[in-house]
């Protein structure tokens, strides 16, 4: 396995790769990794020649107060994972060889961005995006898989990569979850013991809603509050958000009807940490006369 | 020559030029090509495998009650002049083939865009960035050659390329001058036979204070008045502005220093029609003492 760490370097590889008519899998992350950035790395492998695993904790996307500088690194440890995983090259740039002196670009999306996420972290995503089409004109990938986990940034993605015209497919992949449903994140990291136990809670909420409206809910307000006060059965918890959108455009209507994918998403704090999660849900279909009952309730 | 109107099929075709190693060469216009555009064909051939003109009028570059709807467009006389001057390929999209129902994403640059042409069109370089960014992504260039008429587009277009990586070099050509020194611009076509001949005064006007910079003139404001006072001479004459600047940087210094690249920047109407140019001038050197008292006298 190859690690690159200057992005000349890496253009100047790719480039080599695209000569060979090489297909490059691009999987990038922030480091730490855990299996569920080894998951993505096999599912990339399947359908590609050569894997890149990028890890740059990106200064952009986070806000002054976050937790930048504690982010937990290890570089070492990564290395292994992605080898194990079948990784052929890692990118690892510094900081100031992605935003040297005198930097002054960003990209920007016009939706998708406000609510949500991007209410609770308002420049976060304008990180995201740039940072996601530099690395995309350094590794040139002809796919990049990004985890469901952060639903809303693969919203961001795959917009930004059609309206940018990025010769790139975005491929999501299922949340990978520990046994007892938590979420994969190296964020994961920062629970305590007592933390990392009811930390399953997010899970089991989101179930929750699912199965409400899997039976037949389809008030947003009702499936929100179902979360609501699943999640408040944990003592000390700090919810940020717990809602329910329309799974493409985060559009919150008042009802939800038939045939609608539907995204649960939520943000809380368990002490210092800040987690989220999310499910998505067809919903499924009812008899006419109970849908018309529902439309008129509006 | 070959023509191609979507995106994708230029994409495709320019993989197999990577492929075979072929050097990109990408001349981005709005089309109306006049002696001008192709001077940058035929500068840019010199050093490219294969030649790629882009004609597409960007609705994101103007701003409503702009000149978007009335820009001239003539496809089959700028096909004769691109083949003329030695084009490969025309890429020549339809408005909604790069800008399709539910676009959201904007590539914005946080400097060198608020003053001059961005004071006087606010979202102009915000389109700019954004088109040149797509084009990029699909053209996928080696070298993209950009004339020194818009100057201050130059800067814009080498901010972000090198902000977000992109694997191509930019090339500034000078700007092509009628015989009388007015520059060639598709724009040039609005003006009546007076105006045309009233239109050099630009060209005269840079002169001017060039060679006030050269007898050894380092103000600011005087540089402008100079430039000013030429212009105000044709009648009926308005100045959007005449303004000297860093040629890098944008910044308005009060006063130049001997090894300063300097931009002087034009932009007026003559009758309905908006015209730029502009000319960069190396500060002299002057002896110790004349530079001593100019500082002084800030």
């Amino acid at each position: 396995m190859l690690v690159i760490n200057n992005y000349k370097e890496m253009q100047k590889y790719s480039f080599e790769l695209i000569a060979q008519k090489q297909k490059i899998g691009f999987v990038p992350t922030m480091g730490f990794l855990h299996e569920g950035h080894g998951s993505l790395i096999r599912k990339i492998r399947e359908i590609s020649d050569v894997v890149v695993l990028s890890i740059f904790v990106n200064p952009s996307q986070f806000a002054p107060g976050e937790d930048y500088e504690r982010y937990p690194r290890n570089f070492e440890r990564d290395k292994q994972i992605a080898e194990d995983n079948g990784c052929d090259i890692i990118f690892h740039p510094d900081p100031i060889n992605m935003y040297p002196i005198g930097y002054g670009t960003e990209v920007k999306l016009k939706k998708l961005i406000k609510t949500f996420e991007g209410s609770s972290r308002p420049t976060h995503f304008d990180g995201v995006a740039t940072v996601v089409a530099k690395l995309f004109n350094i590794v040139m990938p002809t796919y990049a898989i990004f985890g469901q986990k952060d639903y809303q940034q693969t919203l961001v993605v795959r917009q930004l990569a059609k309206d940018l015209n990025f010769p790139c497919e975005i491929i999501i992949a299922p949340t990978y979850r520990e046994h007892d449903g938590l979420a994969m994140s190296s964020r994961n990291v920062y629970l305590s013991p007592d933390e990392r136990l009811s930390a399953s809670i997010l899970f089991h909420s989101l179930e929750k809603a699912r199965a409400a409206i899997m039976g037949g809910e389809r008030n947003r307000k009702i499936i929100n509050a179902i979360m609501h006060n699943s999640l408040r059965s944990l003592q000390g918890i700090r919810i940020d958000y717990a809602s329910s959108a329309n799974a493409e455009s985060l559009e919150e209507p008042d009802i939800f009807l038939s045939g609608d994918k539907v995204v649960l998403l939520i943000a809380v704090y368990i002490g210092k940490t800040r987690l989220i999660d999310n499910l998505v849900v067809n919903v499924p279909a009812i008899s006419t006369t109970l849908e018309d009952r529902f439309v008129e309730g509006v």
